[in-house]
């Protein structure tokens, strides 16, 4: 199992709207995370980011990552929201969602 | 099962002092997880700050918050790390870690 830790940078205006469609996510888009084989998966809003953490169980990561991206039903989710979205401050330009390093782990 | 999803802020300077004292925690301090219920806990650095998910499995977190909190141990833990710490942009004054909202869940 792959666990993951991911931060983004958010325009304050489109906090709200955010909030909005992920508390009620295309059916789509729910059923392309399950197939992708993530578990556990949360999006925290702190300020101006939001952090994510989930559990990959599959045995492909980057294979099932792609598949899931290239889906176009996931494209139009992400072209939806990608107004929303802000470089981090050490960012020249944006990058999407940046991996984070795991520096404590209890299980 | 409740989660939690924390941010704090730590001075630039401090983060390979902390990533090493968190690859090697006190055994004391483990135990002390693990009798709170606490489980599935991840931190994870991203610049100046560090996010931190956790899974609690009992029936009263802010006793077990409270009596983990209150040990001899932890007190010397945190003793160790508050020096390492920096308020967020928000904060007038360091809070310590702050509680994120859960905007989005997948199980």
């Amino acid at each position: 199992m792959i666990r993951k830790g991911l931060v983004i940078g958010i325009k304050p205006e489109f906090i709200a709207e955010y909030k909005k469609t992920h508390s009620d996510v295309w059916p789509d888009i729910l059923e392309k995370i399950s197939e992708s084989k993530i578990k556990n998966y949360s999006i925290f809003a702190q300020e101006d980011r939001l952090f994510a953490f989930f559990e990959y169980h599959g045995n492909d990561f980057e294979k099932d990552m792609t598949k899931m991206k290239n889906h176009p039903r996931f494209i139009e989710w992400e072209k939806f929201h990608e107004n929303m979205f802000r470089p981090l401050e050490h960012q020249e330009k944006f990058e999407g969602w940046v991996e984070l390093e795991e520096v404590f782990r209890k299980d």
